[in-house]
């Protein structure tokens, strides 16, 4: 059976489509999109719900000339499939394929890449303000959703929006949703709109809505008399329009007629910027997402291996609860990610020591920071990826301070298929550049286990660094015990080269020294486990025994573990020393399983093998 | 003659002061401000501003039981005068003495610290958070101005703080200005508010004023009829009810009386959290600071040396004009700084390009990408230490997307008296780690000029590092010249040695390869340039030919650009190689003069030369 999709090459072809035949291209892009996403994994809830909402964009705005910015872009896959990338949609998230985000480098119709959140109103301004430089007039849309639209960035945007002057037309997605429901105040005032959408209707157009009532004629006479010493009294504000935007909403965002309606009215209003403020269902037109939105955010591919050991997120969030049982003084934060973070089980027992601040990572470091300075112990639970927004805060308001704040730094190294955006590759560069700031990174899950605890009970500023998917399925103690801070430890011990691998580099070096054992190269192995301080007596040690040393992290190179140690030697001076680090190189890292990029930059057992056989060609010999 | 102050040793002692005579305290403690900072330097329109504000504060809570917590910190120097440090006062950021900022390590009352903007309403949601789950019941207030809480982590702040139904007091002293004017929506609400008292008066009781209003009651009931389908349309909300918190004011910032009623009131308000909005005079009391609260913000003690040469911060502002005069499309953008970025003739000349986005560094850079997008040459001029806000936002809308923004890095190295909070320590870190990213850094004024140059048309993404203070005075190129990129330059031949500096730093290797001269060591001088790309051939030249070498630079040596060159020559296996890294250890450094700071760490040419001798100490033989 012929599909309308077949016949949309661009989005030129999206315009010729009959209005009475929009709702069945919906429908195919939904079916495509349910389809594809359970081969290839994906943010399927998000994009479910934008599907009227991306038909009626590409139906008003002409794009590539008029600029969409998806806002964190995990709504965006409506946009991929009619914008030429349908035919290689199943490949998307795959290693070579599409990427999972908007990209600039992948299509002229990404006028701005995402991934993480809150960034598409500055993007906006910043092009909107380029255009009216150059004389141009094209149009510039920002789509965000209701959680997005809570960070500060997007507030500073907003804020500085509303004073320029500048058009921009800003599409509030509210679904209600970031990852799990939408926190704050904001959030709170969405939900009263969404539930009672004469409010805001009324609003539009005030005057003419208060003439059409009983006595409004008389209402507004008294609001003229008044109006002095009431200035602002009659006329309700939304938070937007305080903001110093126009307003427009809510509008039913699964309503295509409704939607290009108002996306024309948006178009043409050229005083300011605008918000449209459109509602939609998370998981639209599939059950199951309709029903689950949180757990359909991101799903993985169908028949994905069976789990043989707990992820480290789990096991993370097993030791908190353990310890928020034992400790009422531990206190727990996230940002938007109680699921990402395995934290459902913490809410539901301890409802009042766990707290989602939303997708507000600066603001979710300095809280942590006060209730430390009062006597909490907050541990603060955030991917590798978004910490980066956090590094003056973690600087200024916990490190400076020496508050004993604990973060537990998920999806560090190598995530694999979300790729680029979100890499953990730089934590072990920006995270002991600190001072005073301790950072460890667990060799398996019961290392993580210890390593909270330590870092919950030390007293001082301590991050815990650990990876993204499952342990190494290793015995679990039931005890904590404290590890001391700054120690490594020696796994092996062999006479030709050192290894000293950080996190689940360790299990790698073990690997790799099987292999370079079964062609007689001896090997030490050393689990650092400390990035800083470093455990300078045992690497130099380890150095000095071997003199062949060879650091392994998935991490940039540039300030990361290895270069650290590189320096901690070169004051030892050791004679005769020859010491190398593999890591990640000056460049960012794709999409792609976890097992193929780690190929592709050997830091699989088999590329350090060969590496250190590559480095020391006088170790062929020992064979 | 006895002075009020003399017998003010703690807050209690404020509270037995007759009301009557307040006054005549808040003019004894200006009186000591201004001919303090006259000798010390500092932040004194703010100071000036917040006198009354302070007094009252101090009479209405127990601190340090309550908890008060000073935003940024420019204003708390009447706060520190009044809980003990009065004494002390003069000492206030000299080497050893007072910092200039609230300190935790200072004084039991200063809560929390700061420095950089925009954090207190963070710390006092965590620091009341901690107080609610032990079961305590002291007041939280945190002090923010208009500046700072247009900030992203404020408003963040703002919406969680709103949702949670905690209690804390935010008192907004709203004096217009940031450093220069405030800038953004946010700011133009207030400016309609301090102008129209009788505004928000009226909101605070609106049924009441209703009611006092001819035909008011007649109104109300219509508002009771129409309310099911108007709702929300009479009460009007203020942007701050909005956001979920109970709102005072406009109260006047200057009537000891009325501040103290409103802080009584919003102590006993329990609901949940409340903002008092008190309206100041930045500079209040001193008429030059009045006149001009701008020039006033900080200022430098009197007597300071007669500068001999232009700041960097000049020279940047010189050569940027010059490259606007000659290209349209550049276009500079200033986070709330544009006197200490010296931008003050570019926006007389065109003010169409130059854009203050308030204390929004986040959105200060994304902005930039955005203009960057489209064709415009943007260049971003943000502190070191306040860059650290953007590091998330220059890797994932920057660097990812390689546009070609450039970042003009203004007090990087050792500030001096504003101290741990301000030091620009961390940047030769936290940008290199940056794939794609050119960092470098100027060895003279002269340098910088080309270095800009050489940014704003390298089509990539480029950061210009430069000092605070003084240029040497070297005599200024007229037409600009492309530096090639990674490229060093050797200044200086000497068989013993070799002194790879960077930024500021070469001109002190020059000065330590004299004295080292002068006891027959013979010293290379390579200026680096660029901390990323390294110029690997130049570096590793010269290390191999004297076989010792040594990195200086201004910045934390973790992450650093010794680190780099370091990992750097381990690559090039020179034989016999001994190279060690000058820098910063892993500590926050205190304040002080850049002169006693560099001499402390061993910064200055005689330390360079001491280390230099310590290192090498077979080089004693050369004499």
């Amino acid at each position: 059976m012929t599909k309308l999709l077949d016949g949309i090459n661009s989005p030129a072809d999206i315009k010729e489509i009959p209005a009475a035949q929009l709702p069945a291209l919906a429908e195919e892009l939904r079916q495509d999109m349910i389809s594809m996403v359970k081969v290839t994994g994906g943010h399927l809830a998000s994009s479910l719900g934008a599907v009227e909402l991306t038909i009626a964009l590409h139906r008003v705005f002409d794009a590539p000339a008029d600029k969409i910015i998806w806002d964190v872009g995990h709504q965006a896959y409506a946009h991929k499939m009619l914008t030429g990338r349908r035919e290689q949609f199943a490949t998307q998230r795959q290693y070579g394929g599409l990427s999972g985000f908007p990209a600039r480098d992948e299509s002229p119709y990404d006028s701005f890449g995402a991934g993480h959140a809150s960034t598409s109103i500055s993007a906006a301004l910043g092009m909107a303000t380029a255009r009216d430089l150059s004389g141009e007039s094209y149009h510039i849309i920002s789509v965000i959703g209701d959680g997005s639209i809570g960070g500060g960035m997007a507030l500073e945007a907003l804020n500085n929006t509303g004073a320029s002057g500048t058009k921009i037309i800003i599409v509030l997605n509210d679904n209600g949703m970031s990852i799990s429901p939408t926190v704050g105040a904001i959030a709170k005032l969405l939900r009263k709109v969404r539930f009672n959408r004469r409010y805001y209707q009324a609003n539009e157009g005030s005057k003419r809505v208060l003439r059409a009532i009983p006595l409004g004629k008389q209402l507004l006479r008294l609001a003229g008399k008044i109006k002095q010493s009431m200035k602002g009294f009659f006329i309700h504000n939304t938070l937007w329009e305080d903001f110093g935007l126009a307003y427009m909403g809510p509008i039913d965002g699964h309503n295509i007629a409704e939607l290009e309606s108002a996306l024309k009215q948006a178009r043409s209003y050229a005083h300011k910027a605008i918000l449209v403020h459109v509602v939609t269902t998370k998981g639209r037109g599939y059950g199951p997402a309709e029903d689950d939105a949180v757990c359909f955010h991101g799903i993985a591919p169908e028949g994905s291996a069976a789990k043989s050991a707990p992820s480290y997120s789990q096991v993370f969030a097993r030791s908190t609860l353990e310890m928020m049982r034992r400790d009422k003084s531990i206190a727990i934060i996230t940002a938007a990610m109680p699921e990402g973070n395995c934290l459902e089980p913490i809410q539901q027992e301890f409802p009042k020591r766990v707290f989602d601040v939303g997708i507000c990572e600066q603001h979710a470091v300095t809280f942590a920071a006060g209730l430390a300075a009062q006597g909490i112990k907050p541990i603060v639970a955030i991917y590798s990826t978004f910490l980066q927004r956090s590094l003056d805060q973690i600087i200024h308001d916990v490190c400076l301070q020496k508050l004993p704040v604990t973060f537990a730094v998920d999806r560090g190294g190598i995530v694999g298929d979300d790729g680029k955006t979100h890499q953990g590759l730089f934590d072990l560069s920006y995270l002991p550049l600190v001072p005073d700031m301790v950072l460890a990174s667990p060799k398996d899950e019961n290392e993580l286990h210890h390593l909270l605890y330590t870092a919950v009970y030390s007293g001082r500023p301590m991050a815990v660094r650990y990876a993204r998917g499952c342990g190494l399925g290793v015995p679990m103690d039931q005890e904590f015990q404290t590890i001391p801070i700054g120690s490594a430890e020696i796994l092996r011990r062999g006479a030709h080269v050192t290894l000293a691998g950080i996190g689940t580099c360790v299990a790698t070096a073990l690997a790799a020294a099987e292999i370079l054992g079964s062609k007689g190269i001896e090997t030490t192995v050393v689990n650092a486990r400390f990035a800083s301080p470093l455990d300078c007596t045992t690497l130099t040690e380890a150095a000095r025994a071997t003199k062949r040393l060879v650091t392994i992290e998935e991490n940039v190179l540039r300030g990361g573990f290895g270069s650290a140690v590189l320096a901690m030697l070169e004051q030892a001076s050791i004679d005769g020393l020859n010491a190398h680090c593999i890591g990640i190189p000056d460049e960012f890292v794709e999409h792609g399983t976890q097992a193929i990029l780690r190929a592709k930059y050997g830091l699989d057992a088999q590329g350090i093998a060969r590496r250190v056989q590559a480095l020391f060609p006088e170790l062929g010999l020992c064979k």
